[in-house]
């Protein structure tokens, strides 16, 4: 279907060829048979675009025109569809993708930064244009999650969309725990495996998931993409320490980000969270994303897989290509980026149980005093533990009851005056699954 | 996008009032705003049918029209799309499904039987009239595995599609386990708690759950439908012990469908395997279903949620509804019907340990006697347990290294010329995950 499909082929321009680019063209080259039997249409790359031409990038490049203005390669009239796998959020990303759309192309991005800062104006600019965004490849790397969200699932109103999306930050949490290893050793692990962006904040400051998080709520909850309205926390405080005494309790640590519609608002977090050792979620070994939806109807669905590199990557770039191919027209977040909503942000408005774990001088009274602040906050204690220890510090486990975030900072600010705290405490939500 | 969108509403005609059918009545009537939004119009039910109009179906059809018979409702002028959601691979889902073809509707059916056995006939006869069938909610229901494998990972070559498919037999399997019953008593639970198909065999046979794995198979390979080609094993000689001895090696006992392309041609199966217990398959509790989609770009996803029920098929059969309001159009099969190869048969082609067990009278020379038939097969073994045992019956284990399914029958059919064994043996294909 349709036996009217154009037979024209789909000329792809493709900006840069770092990993992503190479393994998209690898895909075009070597199974064009099949993408043509799929979609009904050859698909074929007539144009690329990157800094260094001389580089060796083992791929068979020289059908191809070569541009070395990527605003150019977006103009080009043998292009149909703009394909950006060079990233950053400004620069020559946004005036290409920018371009590309001005000049009728449809875009195809791996890009989060980009949309995450600037979705909305490139949504409104492309559906004006009668242009399409697809961004597969921006989220959680090849899981089709962007597909399931806003076709597969289309008929549900989204409860809650959760993930584990930045393979690095799992990589280091599930190897200090299997290793017992303190955070700064594998943190440098993981620099020396190439798995750390150049910016390492950029992962384990949870930005890069974070990114990701903004454009999933967008579509889940018709909202504009509002990442600034994301809470941030990144895994740096997380100690040895808490990834065991959680294990004993069950649990397992991740830089889980979650975004549901909440009675004040849109919540978006991404933070280390405890969840249930035997949840999907918490069995997530290494770098591998997951992503959890809930629908009204549907429940819960968990997608689980590979989210970067070279190979997953590019398939889910191809996906996107190859949806344009045989005709597919979506709005860039599921329904028309006018239509989309102010999300009206909300701070962890939903109450949890929280891990609280600090450092007490081993005082008469010093753990009343914790617990009185926590009472005064209006938190209640549902567990605390105190561990036999040598010399004047003691360590200090308390779960507590539901409670909101705004009442465990408020307790937290207390715990200064109590005199009897030893350096900051770390404060974990306990997410439900 | 696009702009130019109709906004004309798109009319349901919906075949099958049973849990099924009320839960899209429901999404529609709750969801109306949220699926025009998404779809740029709106989605309106105009006629219905099924057997008993008088029943309490706990929903408010009075707007809808009113059909007894299903093909006159498959051809109504005010119906856009036809929704199958009866059942039945004959009779009158069939002719119906033909009907409305005919008549130029698009289809969306959760019927895995009729396309099991009438795919390929109702692709060409719909590509031939340009018009579209959706069936989302044949496989695996909520999980939109479908699409996942039709256009989220349409650039791969697909290398093995596994996945647990039956919830019932799954919620049978892991019931035995963590209660410790022998089968018969958790089928029987089973069937008061409602999960069994009118003909269980649907279900404890693989029917079921086969009809699904030769859908996704015609789409993972570009071959036509052949679900008489899927090897076929039920549950039903699975022991308790079996569950036992196989949780002690680390495994788990699953109703696990695999196709693959094998150098032979296209394996089909749907037979109890053992998988790692620590694998997301083998994890994998109660009624939940899980699809595993290995490419050869994208490595390995998994897709995991809720296998039937109201809310997780509807919500299927809405994701379908939903593309063909926004204008999506894909071949049946994610490919022209009349380009799918006529699949070659392979019967088990790929080698794997096997498991083995069986009941020996316990006589000098008794396993000796059954190593020398595995031998003389060319199967050789990786370990063998015989546990203390009372009286004169021995139960024996024994684990294969890799062997091909037929060398497997071969051995044991020269076993009953040994004059040891007692009763047949069990022979379970240990799958690599």
């Amino acid at each position: 279907m349709p036996a009217e499909a154009p037979k024209t082929p789909l000329r792809l321009g493709l900006a840069g060829l770092g990993t992503v680019g190479i393994g998209v063209v690898r895909i075009v080259q070597q199974h064009a048979d099949l993408i043509a039997a799929r979609t009904g249409r050859p698909v074929v790359i007539t144009a690329v675009c990157a800094r260094d031409r001389t580089k060796n990038r083992d791929a068979d490049l020289s059908g191809y025109a070569w541009e070395t203005d990527t605003v150019a390669l977006a103009r080009r009239d043998d292009v149909d569809v703009f394909v950006e796998v060079m990233g950053g959020h400004e620069g020559a990303a946004r005036d290409a993708t920018e371009a590309a759309i001005a000049a009728g192309k449809d875009v195809v991005t791996a890009n989060k930064a980009l949309l995450a800062h600037h979705g909305q104006a490139l949504a409104l600019a492309a559906e004006a244009a009668g242009r399409v965004i697809r961004f597969e490849a921006a989220v959680a790397g090849g899981i089709p999650v962007i597909k399931a969200l806003t076709e597969g699932l289309a008929g549900n109103q989204i409860r809650r969309v959760m993930g584990v999306m930045n393979g690095t930050c799992n990589y280091i949490l599930t190897r200090m725990q299997s290793a017992g290893l303190p955070y700064e050793q594998v943190f440098e692990e993981a620099r020396q495996l190439g798995y750390l962006e150049a910016d390492p904040n950029l992962d384990v400051g949870g930005i890069d998931a974070g990114h990701k998080l903004s454009l999933l709520a967008a579509i889940a909850f018709g909202t504009r993409v509002s990442f600034e309205a994301v809470e941030l926390e990144g895994i740096g405080n997380i100690s040895i320490d808490d990834i065991t005494l959680a294990a004993d309790m069950g649990y397992r640590i991740k830089l889980l980000g979650v975004a549901q519609m909440t009675g004040r608002g849109l919540e978006q977090r991404m933070t280390p969270c405890l969840v249930p050792a035997d949840s999907p979620l918490g069995q997530l070994q290494g770098g591998t994303n997951m992503v959890v939806l809930e629908g009204d109807s549907v429940g819960q669905i968990v997608l689980r897989g590979p989210g970067a590199g070279m190979g997953p990557t590019a398939s889910a770039v191809m996906g996107d290509v190859m949806d344009i191919a045989r005709g597919t027209r979506l709005s860039t977040f599921g329904q028309p980026a006018a239509s989309l909503a102010a999300p009206q942000a909300a701070k962890s408005a939903t109450p949890a149980s929280y891990y609280l774990r600090m450092v007490l001088l081993d005082k008469p009274g010093a753990l009343a005093k914790i617990a009185t602040c926590l009472g005064e906050a209006g938190v209640s204690i549902d567990q605390m533990r105190q561990h036999r220890h040598e010399g004047t510090q003691a360590p200090v486990l308390i779960v507590t009851h539901k409670a909101t975030r705004d009442d465990i900072d408020h307790a937290i600010s207390r715990f200064a005056g109590t005199g009897v705290l030893v350096g900051a405490p770390v404060a974990l939500r306990i997410e439900e699954i």
